[in-house]
């Protein structure tokens, strides 16, 4: 063949990572996977063997040293992100790191520099940017078809709630769903969030409450372009995952809906009844993890910017750290780094 | 006829007089216009003569001493609104009063004393409930089939602004406009509003801003029964009257959408366009304008209690006047009192 | 008052007959009910006393010689519509007929002569032209909002069957059901129908076969403008009176749905539930039929045509004739007359 | 890898055959592409250049002497399906043949008989079954939902018309365009269709009139478990591909809508929009025509039915033979043999 394919390298063969590791090998043309590695080997073998793939390793290390390799998809554990970043950034390695890249800004700084000195591409997983009818809202915002931008508003609701634990470990419903939210008002509204204040609720599960953290809030926000925004976020709509958008501006306002298995409408005596969303990210984004991976291809053979760069990955961080600061305080206003 | 009318006398010929004095002429059946008053003895002749009704006065005091007269709908200015109903009240006339009562809590709560006194029939002018997509929405709620409510969202956004010398009388966006959606809310959960935090911006026009006032604004609530609101008012939706709820519980999420003046849709080369939402309160609550005063009429015939109370009159001032101080520090949290 | 009203008598109390005789007093401001005829006289009593009107009779010939009478609406068994029909048009009063005006050319064509030499208004009461939806998508594709028409479709399906004793009586399902949609393809292309081809079925009730009818069809239609169309009815859609309509032609097309009495949607976990079609005709058409009736009183006191004139009454009978014995030929096209 | 892949050459390499080939390659894990075939051999040798496959060939006859070759998708010219098919049988291939197998109902049979000697699977490429909506609705029939079937809609509209001489070489509407709708009702029932009726028109482009064929028709529809149905078909739907189905019974009605290319709706001071339908068969049948060829790949490699018989290739054909006549009587009932 005439195109050169990006070399990939996953790392960490969980969930997330078996899920782009396949989207590798079975969607993306333009990339070929090479290795996979995980802390426990077997897993990365079992991957590697359905996928026809040659090299797992249980050291990620191995897969930084090998030259044949051009970028490193980083699905490990949220604490490992950041110097996982930073070593492939020393080895020269493009990065598509899942979000969040970490809870401390500092380290999340220390990542953009490496980054910047290594001349190395970065994205981040904000797979929600590429969803087909969220990216149509913001082409439209970015037309000028809703005119200047007044409000934002984001429904983001997760099918069925975490355990207690995760909520522990994962630094709480700003940091682990939130942050998604943030990153998409930050896309929507193409400006900077100043300042934030958050009413939230334990409605879901006593354990989440117990465990320090929210299950219900609602997040007024301010943009530096003087635009507000607000976001409502539940643990558990037990009708599936509830992800909608709504732009606001001077000349209109444009919406994005939840997505369905299909179109059917039943007509019954007792009822007319549509399908429900899809029931959680995996289905709802299915295209869109495809396609973030596969504009990350582009952007390394072809020496584009990538669509979610490594500051995209700082800032709802900032917004996140304010928004639980904000929550602590009661719902006072609480300004963002 | 066997069945007693309801004798109404109208208060006040201006636009919402007018609306009232043609419903009770042309839509309700169990009730009687017998006269109108206004300062402008013109303008009350002008509708009295259009509707085929004999008695135009200038002073309401002429209705108020009518012993034929059994209720009164007062359409005077709102600081007309308090001394009125108390006069009203001790005439011994059922009275439904436009909102606000007043934007002065003592004057209220002198009106409810004046009223339970009297043993009058009493109603607030809160149209909204009496739209059957909101009703419809009320029911499931306490029909019990979205569980516990978790969260209820309105967005609330009038098609143009007003003048800035009408924001400056009018006491404001959140007495004005909210009040509407406050008394939304309240009417939705079934709940009391303890506690709101307002952004607001003037982004529609600047002259608001000079008059005080915000003329866009997200309104984040906590309720008594530990459920989070969110509003979202603008003072001007190019597309016309945006008027949505949701309510969101545990057991699901229930919404009520916009009117269209049709359900026709066109497909073309270039487009495919539905109708526009109706363009302002008065086609879009057009029934419900109708059926608040048949309620009322119904109730004080019936000897039931009126669907709106003067208590749901006071409510509604309290959380506007908690949303403004919280704009006034910036978002800070204000309980109501 | 200024403006002079049209005197209104009613004959016939049966279901219809109470509708408009409600509609008159109650909704339509340029009309006034003088009297009622039935010749069960306790139902024209009834429903007299019911609405505050003096006059009831047994003879609709006591409403026909009163001079103050400007127009009738003619609310008798079908077999009545034609011979009341002349008698009215001899005594100089304007006719609103509920259709079909006859079953017989002849009587119809008889009609049309008295009238026409009578010079009186003549409205038959096709209301579904007055629907808001259908009356939009009329509008559209006149204004040429689909270009030259290609296809026009109809669904039309009522709630539940008649007993078969019914459609005996009636003529069966073209002349009594079908006629409502003939009109409608004639309203919406501006165009006659030339040609017909039935297929039909005994699906819903076997009674409705053994009465010589069916319960199922979908009619084919060929219109002098070369345009193409299809009608599909049923006796019995068990989730509601379904009505839509579909007009396709060379620049788009335009649609119009069924009405529901709310725009609610309720998310749970077992379904997504929308509001079912409104129940039957008298929900549905609710306002239509007041507005067919107000165009009425005001093409007779203005002197305009009335918007359904009595050659309309003619054509949708002609075509029922021509559908019903394609479907008696097993399908073979049948030419209208 | 432990699993075994189906080893597919493709027969043609234009539009159809292109899309099938990278499919095999990118979408369809249990299938490996290894040879193409066409008469152009450089088109052939593009297209395995493309996908990285090594061997292509002028003569399709080197393919299926291959004997690592298990199955061929014939995507060549319609009059060579059937010859193809016959050789590729006996070669013992099995065999994915683009629709419709034939004209000639004689030459079907004649494929059938060769299926059947030679025991190989046998799919026909109606990828419309495959389309998430239809399937839907068509499991809904199966599940008894709607009841028994009283009548099946399906409107099918070409965005474009095809030049007129593709209409003469096709053997016209109802052979190269309705064919597929024809299967849509025989899927959707589960009944076969008894007889036809059609009206149709040339009101889209004259040539085509002048060609022998229509543009537009209706087409009635009698099924043998007694059920009605009607198609309307038109060459130019100037929105887009327009391709709905109903299907209404004794329990209720479902239907399935147009595919968008995402859910937004715009709404602004002129107009609310939202998308229009997908463009044409490749974009609203791309997730189709791959799931197709991958239940093909699945019924091959487990031995399982395909889901689309060589059975429900000759079906369409005769229900279009039995279409085309009835139109060249004028519509005249046409019994199907």
């Amino acid at each position: 063949m005439a195109h050169k394919k990006l070399n990939i390298g996953v790392i960490g063969a969980g969930r997330i990572g078996k899920l782009h590791a396949n989207n590798v090998v079975n969607r993306i043309p333009r990339a070929n996977l090479v290795a996979v590695s995980d802390v426990n080997l077997e897993a990365a073998r079992e991957l590697t063997d359905s996928l026809g793939v040659k090299d797992a390793y249980q050291d990620y290390h191995d897969i930084l040293k090998r030259p044949d390799v051009d970028a490193v998809l980083i699905c490990a554990p949220t604490d490992l992100h950041s110097p996982i970043s930073i070593e492939a950034a020393h080895a020269g390695k493009h990065i598509f790191c899942e979000k969040p890249i970490d809870h401390d800004l500092a380290k999340i700084e220390a990542v953009l520099e490496a980054v910047r000195k290594a001349g190395v591409k970065y994205q981040v997983g904000f797979n929600r940017r590429f969803d087909r009818n969220f990216k149509k809202v913001r082409d439209r915002v970015q037309a000028g078809d809703v005119g200047e931008v007044h409000i934002v508003k984001v429904t983001s609701r997760d099918p069925a709630p975490p355990p207690a634990e995760y909520v522990q470990a994962s630094g709480g419903i700003f940091v682990d769903m939130t942050i998604h939210d943030f990153d998409m008002v930050r896309y929507l509204t193409g400006s900077e969030v100043e300042e934030v204040s958050v009413f939230g609720a334990v409605l879901v599960d006593p354990a989440i409450g117990e465990a320090g953290d929210v299950d219900t809030c609602i997040i007024n926000l301010r943009f530096k372009n003087g635009a507000l925004g607000v976001i409502d976020n539940s643990r558990q709509a037990v009708y599936g995952y509830d992800q909608r958008i709504e732009v606001f501006g001077s000349k209109g306002c444009v919406t994005a809906d939840n997505e369905t298995a299909n179109n059917t409408v039943l007509y019954t005596a007792d009822a007319v009844t549509k399908e429900k969303p899809l029931w959680f990210f995996l289905e709802r984004y299915n295209d869109a993890f495809i396609e973030e991976v596969r504009e990350f291809a582009d952007a390394c053979l072809d020496g584009t910017d990538t669509p979610v760069g490594a500051f995209d990955g700082l800032q709802p961080v900032k917004i996140a750290i304010a928004a639980k600061k904000s929550w602590q305080l009661g719902g006072k206003p609480v300004i963002v780094e």
